[in-house]
């Protein structure tokens, strides 16, 4: 089984990311894998990414499902075209819209974890529907609508 | 022209949010203030809180459209009851539900302008929808369901 991030694959030019860019030295640097038709993110929070005392703040919340369902998107489109994600030419999309219903307080103690599944796959959109939980308790849900990079904006390697 | 920030009259108890807190010591501290019937945040991101090279990401957009709009929800509610955000009982909001619309790359040179409605003002709810700009530009929109929180979960002081 291939356990290399989704987030791990980007071009450089795509790396650096303050919610998932591996060269981004001062940000979240999410990680997202397949688990079957799911892709699954599990990250921690830092102590001060608090809203109240206890709970994670919603902006956390928003910018994991973001990053982790763009990931998602990526990827759905290279096992649509049936190659590795380190492949040529490289697929990134961009979020055009986002949508978080928090349901419930999140724990701040974690491990905070995203399940996604691609709901629509189209050539140049995907809808990436999220459940965010903490020990089995979804908390969260979220839904993004993003769209493919058109490859005139794409690094040439 | 009172401007004291709408996060400045916040309790103790709600001052601790990452995005909005004044005690939040590794937190974003944004500002809120009133212009007319109009609420209003000006937030300039690190160089660091990029997506692309160049440019905002779109969890620091959602983060800051939740916390400015769950702000503006308790400011309206205080002039609902015509007095100010630092009397007794203290009025906060949390969200239901955030949603972005992303139009534009944000550039993070910045600032970021949030400029917000309040479009459905109940006694539990209220509906804020903000749109977030760059020199007069406007990159992103946004709606927050904000809901009260209950008085039972409210500090004492």
């Amino acid at each position: 089984m291939d356990r290399k991030a989704f987030q791990d694959c980007y071009p450089d030019m795509f790396s650096h990311c303050y919610g998932c860019g591996r060269l981004n030295e001062r940000g979240l640097k999410i990680k997202s894998f397949w688990e079957g038709d799911e892709s699954v993110c599990t990250v921690k929070p830092e102590p001060y990414h608090i809203g109240m005392k206890g709970f994670v703040y919603g902006g956390f919340i928003a910018s994991v499902i973001d990053c982790h369902s763009t990931a998602t998107a990526a990827a759905a489109a290279y096992r649509r075209e049936e190659r590795g994600m380190d492949t040529d030419p490289p697929l990134r999309f961009v979020t055009a819209s986002l949508h978080v219903d928090y349901l419930k307080p999140t724990p701040i103690e974690g491990p905070v974890e995203l399940r996604s599944r691609v709901t629509e796959m189209h050539e140049r959109k995907a809808v990436i529907e999220t459940d965010l939980s903490v020990s089995g308790t979804v908390c969260a849900k979220g839904m993004v609508v993003a769209v493919k990079i058109p490859a005139s904006m794409m690094p040439d390697s």
